[in-house]
C-alpha cells in the first residue's frame, strides 16, 4: 500500500506529476495532494476520479510513503523535513537541496548511483532544474566516450518553465498582440509575444544569472565532474513547453561523429533526431509529450578539433521536472 | 540627379529600402521601383507618392545611377552586370557575389576600406548577410582590442529572414494554434507557432547549412580574417523580424569586460543595452526598427580564462538588410 503526495498539486509540474504517475502505472494506493490554502476543496483528476486537494500542513504528512515536492524552495525547506520524520521518501522538485552535500541530485540514465550512497538509502532525493535533467541526458553517453573538457551552452527556454501561469500569459499576449491590442506583460517582466528574452530569473554578483549558475553546478554534481568548465546563456523564447539547447562539446580527444551518434541512438532516454535530407532536428513541438531528450545537429565544429556541436530539445514538464522525479521514486521503491 | 532603382521593389527588404532612403533622405531625383512581371503595374508609396512598379529587364536600367538589388541571387546573376553596363552602381543584397573576390563585401562600420581597392572605385558591392552584418558591428570593436581567436555563435533568427510571407505565415499559424485550428506549415517547412527550428537553407557537404556557412566565410571575408576560427548554429525563432545571436568570443588576450564595454559603448551602430538590475538585455521587440545592433550580457565566460559573452540583437530587415544597403550607397556617392 503506497501513498503518494503531490506537494503543488495544482501547479504545471503537479498536473504532469498526476499525469506521468498514471502512465508509468506508478503504485499510487491512496493520493494526497496538497497545496496552498486558496486551492483547498479544488479538486484533480487521477485516474478518471476527482481527488479534492488539501491545504499544506505538517499533518498531511501522517501515512504517507512517497512525497513528490514541487511548490517552491521555501515550501521544501519548510516541510521536507517534517515528510521525511513521518516516513515518507521526498523528492523534491525545487533547487533548496540540489547543491546540498547530503542529498543526491540524480538523472536515473545518468547517475543512477548516487541513489546508493554510502551512509546508506537517502530519504531525500533531489530533482534537477530542468535545463540540467534534459542536457545531461544528452551528455553522459559524450563523456563515456571521452572526458569532457569544456562546454558552451546557449539555450531556448519555453513559458513552461516559468509555471503554468506563463504559458497562458504567453497565449493571451500573443492573441493580444495578433488582435493589434497592446501587449502587457503579466507574470514575467518583458513582452513574450514574438519577442525573447534573457532567462528571468535574477542577476547573481558573478554576471549570470541564477538559471544560468544552477545549471553550470547541477550539470557538474549529475556528471560528477566537479571542475568541468561551463559557459551557460539562458533565453526565454515563445515556446509553450520543451526546452532546447545548443551545444558546444569540447572533448578530451577527437572522437567522431559516426561514434557520438552510435553512443546516443543507444542511450536511455534519448532519441536521435537527426535527418539532414529532411532538414529534420529536435524541434520543441515535436520534443513536447515525449519522455526522450531529442538530440541532433550531430557535427564537428569546425573551430575546434575535438568539439562538436548538437542541438538538443526535451520537454521541460516530463524530462525537465515529473517524469524525472517519477522514474527517482520508481528507482527508491525498487530498492525498497 | 539620381534616380535608384530598386530590384525586388515590393518585397519585405524592399519596402525597408524605400523607407531607408526617405528616412535618411537620400538623393533620390528618380525611383525606378523593380519586381517580377506579376507585380507589373501595382505602385508602392515613396515620400507619400505612389510609384509604379515596372517588370525587371534589361532596359529598365536605362539612366540608373544606383541600382539596389534584393531579389535573390539569380536575378542578381542575371541582371547586375547589365545595370554596371548601364552605369549603375550596384548594392546586391542576394548571396551571388559576396564571396567573389573582386566583389567587396562592406559593412561601413566594419570594413570602409574595402569601398576603396586599389584596383579603382567598385561598380558592384554586395551587402551581407544579415546575421554577418549584424555580428560584425558588435565584433570589429572587440576585434580592435585583441585578435578574435575563436567564436562560437547560437543564433535565434526570425521570420523576416525568410521574406514577407514567412513573416505573415508565422502570424496565419499562432492564429491558428490559439484558436485550435489545424497548424498547417504553408512557408516554411516545420511548424512555426510557438515552434523553433533548424534554419531552413539547405544542409552542405560539411554538416552545416548554407545559413552557417554563409555566416561564417562573410564574418571571415568582413573582418579580414580568412583563416578566423567560427562555429555557428542557426536556428529560425518564432519572432517577427530581430535576429538575435549568443555569442562566445575567444580572444587573444584576457580583455576585461569594462574594457569591451567601453569600446562598445563608443562603436558606431552599437547600442550597449546592458542592466543587470532591470534584466534588460537586447531583445528583437526592441532591436526592431533600430538602426543600431543591441548589444548586451557582456561578461567573461569562466570556462576560458581569454573568453566572454555577449548577447545580441539586431533588425534583420535594417543593418540586416536594407538600413547596410543604403550605407554602402551613401558611402559610393560620398566618393564620386
Amino acid at each position: 500500500m503506497v501513498t503518494v503526495a503531490i506537494v503543488g498539486a495544482t501547479g504545471a509540474v503537479g498536473a504532469e506529476l498526476l499525469s506521468v504517475l498514471e502512465k508509468r502505472n506508478f503504485p499510487v494506493d491512496r493520493l494526497v495532494p496538497l497545496a496552498s490554502a486558496r486551492s483547498e476543496g479544488t479538486t484533480v483528476t487521477f485516474r478518471g476520479q476527482p481527488v479534492t486537494v488539501r491545504a499544506l500542513s505538517a499533518e498531511a504528512f501522517a501515512g504517507v510513503d512517497v512525497a513528490f515536492f514541487s511548490a517552491g524552495a521555501g515550501r521544501s525547506r519548510e516541510f521536507a523535513a517534517i515528510a521525511q520524520a513521518a516516513g515518507a521518501f521526498v523528492v523534491d522538485n525545487s533547487s533548496a537541496f540540489r547543491m546540498d552535500d547530503n542529498v543526491p541530485l540524480v538523472v536515473p540514465e545518468v547517475n543512477p548511483e548516487a541513489l546508493h550512497p554510502a551512509s546508506g538509502k537517502p530519504t531525500l532525493v533531489a530533482n534537477p532544474n530542468c535545463v540540467a535533467a534534459i542536457l545531461t541526458v544528452a551528455l553522459a553517453p559524450i563523456e563515456r566516450l571521452s572526458p569532457i573538457r569544456r562546454l558552451v551552452v546557449s539555450t531556448y527556454q519555453s513559458a513552461s518553465g516559468a509555471g503554468a501561469r506563463a504559458m497562458e500569459d504567453l497565449q493571451v499576449q500573443t492573441r493580444d498582440f495578433l488582435e493589434g491590442r497592446p501587449v502587457i506583460p503579466r507574470v514575467l517582466k518583458h513582452p513574450f509575444a514574438f519577442n525573447l528574452f534573457s532567462h528571468d530569473s535574477a542577476m547573481e554578483a558573478n554576471g549570470y544569472n541564477g538559471e544560468e549558475n544552477k545549471v553550470v553546478n547541477e550539470l557538474r554534481k549529475i556528471l560528477g565532474r566537479p571542475d568541468l568548465a561551463v559557459s551557460v546563456t539562458s533565453v526565454r523564447v515563445p515556446v509553450l513547453r520543451a526546452h532546447s539547447a545548443s551545444v558546444n562539446v569540447e572533448l578530451a580527444e577527437p572522437i567522431s561523429v559516426e561514434a557520438v551518434r552510435a553512443a546516443l541512438s543507444a542511450a536511455a532516454g534519448v532519441r536521435v533526431v537527426d535527418d539532414p535530407e529532411k532538414n529534420h532536428y529536435p524541434m520543441p513541438v515535436e520534443a513536447s509529450g515525449a519522455d526522450d531528450v531529442l538530440v541532433g545537429r550531430i557535427r564537428r565544429d569546425p573551430s575546434h578539433p575535438n568539439a562538436l556541436n548538437l542541438f538538443i530539445s526535451g520537454d521541460q514538464l516530463l524530462k525537465g521536472a515529473a517524469l524525472n522525479a517519477v522514474q527517482i521514486a520508481e528507482a527508491l521503491l525498487a530498492n525498497c
